[in-house]
């Protein structure tokens, strides 16, 4: 057969997955792909600062690791993660909580390369085509890209200013959930953190639902007053599912989070990931935990609180001096975003064509909304963007949204 | 609600998915379990010889890195994988092939947190419940896990010692796949190498079929001989998909696959695997670019295939010596695996207790068929057992067999 022939059979006419069908590109990385250029002031990444990052101190660890065990580092590891981590991560949440002692044990902890991954197993594991799934209005636009694989049928929860509304977990709304999903602290896009009571409230409804309640906390560890609110993993630990990660409090390139999950569905997640990709990378799992066994937590992380407090205390600044009338914004008591809402006349979708052409960047808020989207939210990253500049794109994107009203 | 109420609501109330009903564990890694043990001399691990292991460059490597762009290393990165690495990759694969020059282009490379995870990818995009999946008989058992979760029908493609038959591949047995399966080099469990005209044949059948043939080759590099035979890439390079992987060259820790594929699937697989870990660790893609990208691989293969070669010939002097007659076995030409027939009254499974408790571990074979099992094969791996322990091992083994004959 010569090299004509080749091409007459096209890959185009390979068949897909009905779920591949449905597969389409964050918004978020498309937008991000355009603001890499160095005149934009971007609001629209995700992204830890790389000043937090303990790279000598990682440089160390790879070190020892690499010259005390060399083979074990490099060598397959069990499914479930690396021991000492495993045991470290339990006893992190261990400890006096809201109902006495709570203990958590290593047998419920399992390591995923990110948090992403804890996400996509789940979906794996608890959802059915066209099965409910409960999700915060708005909600982490990675959650609904990983669990729309699994291709639920979502069910918005309603929200305010106190993040997810108990009362509102009706058996109405919730009939056939598979699994509800929420982000108490600082959520990815509003900022927003769930009140105590609201916690100890869904707690509780965890410990009658038949099916689990999502705790996904990346960041939780930033509060900005180093007062962090119980979790409610600490509130019913055999109920609830919590989704730790490092990438915010270390550094994101490692891909190391975790799982704490009861026995029985930790035994089926682990399953799971075994298929997916064996185990989490031996070498990294063993930098994050000779990087933290000691406590290095303890002090690095006031660092980064102190850091992206100001930052947003920045841009909070910056909103009250230039939007104006009729653009309302929350006060986030931590974590790295401002949610914001324009007169609803205003597409932000729209508005950022206009922003990027002025050399500012965010994400629109539509993307967040698993249903019916409120099209003239915004979502604001500061973390990576030094004060001065925080000013100058706020001042912009303000001019832009004034032009519309 | 007090203590007492926590525990009236079980965690086994939970509604899993309906392809988590279906999951279970590996045989293998379940015997794995076992054979920990010292006193035990395992043929079972699929696991490098750690002495292979480039630890001190890797450790080099990792310092270079975490010095001179620790930011980069440590911080999110794209989904497709580090440019550099892929650019290496697609080098790699590409120049004078059996169809003249072979060009692949680094937009047809992902990376893969490890190969696994590229079997897990193509489930996604390819695979609907029920939909007919290729493989070969008998074939690699983390395919089958990877490929189960997506629910697919498995068709046995018939097989012998030089591997998968192209001329099987009929109409009827084909009709409505979604992919077939191959790995054509040093086979797990068989070690079977498929014969070059065979090659020829399935490219050629590549470019007619309305599905990709998967070519899995995280064995190619290890022909004892270093004669390797032209990849069915090499032969069809925009029909064929191709998975490779570091696990076997340099280090499985690391996990750092990838899979080549024609841009249009390649973009899928990169939207899958954004919702499915984000990308690979960036810090272990710069590892084993940092170690590759000098020709490291050139002189640091053929030392693991001069050690292997020689565990391989330890293993059939050993088989040659012991076994009975009504025993048979290939001649493996490379990779880590012999495939063992036994007389078809002895179920290995049965077997492999009366070999534990002699402190003598195998897989059986049963396992990595699809559909109907051959319940009289084993699987030997070599590469991690010192030649008088192969010789002590296999008598052992003999005894059994020749005690149920």
């Amino acid at each position: 057969m010569d090299q004509s022939d080749l091409t007459k059979v096209s890959a185009r006419s390979w068949q897909l997955s009905e779920r591949a069908r449905k597969l389409t590109s964050s918004a978020i990385r498309e937008i991000l792909k355009v603001t890499e250029r160095p005149e934009v002031i971007s609001f629209a990444g995700g992204l830890p600062a790389p000043s937090t990052f303990p790279a000598e101190r990682m440089r160390a660890a790879s070190d020892r690791i690499l010259r005390d065990a060399p083979a074990a580092a490099l060598q397959y590891s069990a499914t479930e993660g690396y021991l000492p981590l495993r045991e470290w991560i339990a006893a992190r949440h261990s400890g006096p909580g809201a109902h006495g002692n709570v203990r958590i044990r290593p047998t419920q902890v399992l390591i995923t390369t990110g948090s992403q991954q804890a996400l996509d197993l789940l979906g794996k594991v608890l959802v059915c085509p066209q099965s409910p799934v409960l999700v915060e209005t708005p909600t982490y636009l990675g959650a609904l890209q990983s669990f729309s694989l699994y291709e639920p049928r979502y069910v918005q929860v309603p929200t305010d200013d106190a993040g997810l509304i108990p009362s509102a977990l009706t058996p109405d709304l919730t009939a056939g959930a598979r699994l509800l999903y929420a982000q108490p602290n600082f959520q990815n896009p509003t900022g927003r953190r769930l009140a105590v009571e609201r916690r100890r409230a869904l707690a509780a409804f965890a410990q009658q639902a038949p099916f689990p309640v999502i705790e996904d906390d990346p960041y939780g560890a930033l509060d900005y007053r180093g007062e962090p609110l119980p979790t409610m993993l600490s509130m019913a630990p055999d109920h609830i599912v919590h989704l730790g990660s490092f990438s915010k409090v270390l550094a994101p390139g490692l891909r190391v989070g975790y799982i704490i999950a009861p026995e029985e569905l930790h035994f089926k997640l682990v399953q799971a990931k075994q298929a997916t990709d064996l185990h989490t990378p031996s070498f990294t799992q063993r930098i994050v935990h000779e990087v933290v066994k000691d406590g290095f937590l303890d002090t690095h992380v006031p660092t980064i609180r102190a850091l992206y407090r100001d930052q947003c205390a920045a841009m909070l600044a910056a909103l009250a001096r230039y939007m104006p009338e009729g653009v309302t914004w929350n006060q986030p008591e931590g974590g790295m975003f401002v949610w914001v809402q324009v007169p609803a006349a205003i597409d932000t979708m729209k508005l950022l064509e206009e922003a990027i052409a002025q050399h500012v960047a965010f994400v629109p808020g539509a993307p967040f909304f698993a249903n019916e989207a409120q099209h003239n939210t915004l979502r604001l990253s500061f973390v990576t963007v030094p004060p001065e500049k925080i000013d100058a794109g706020i001042a912009k994107l303000a001019a832009l949204v004034r032009a519309r009203i």
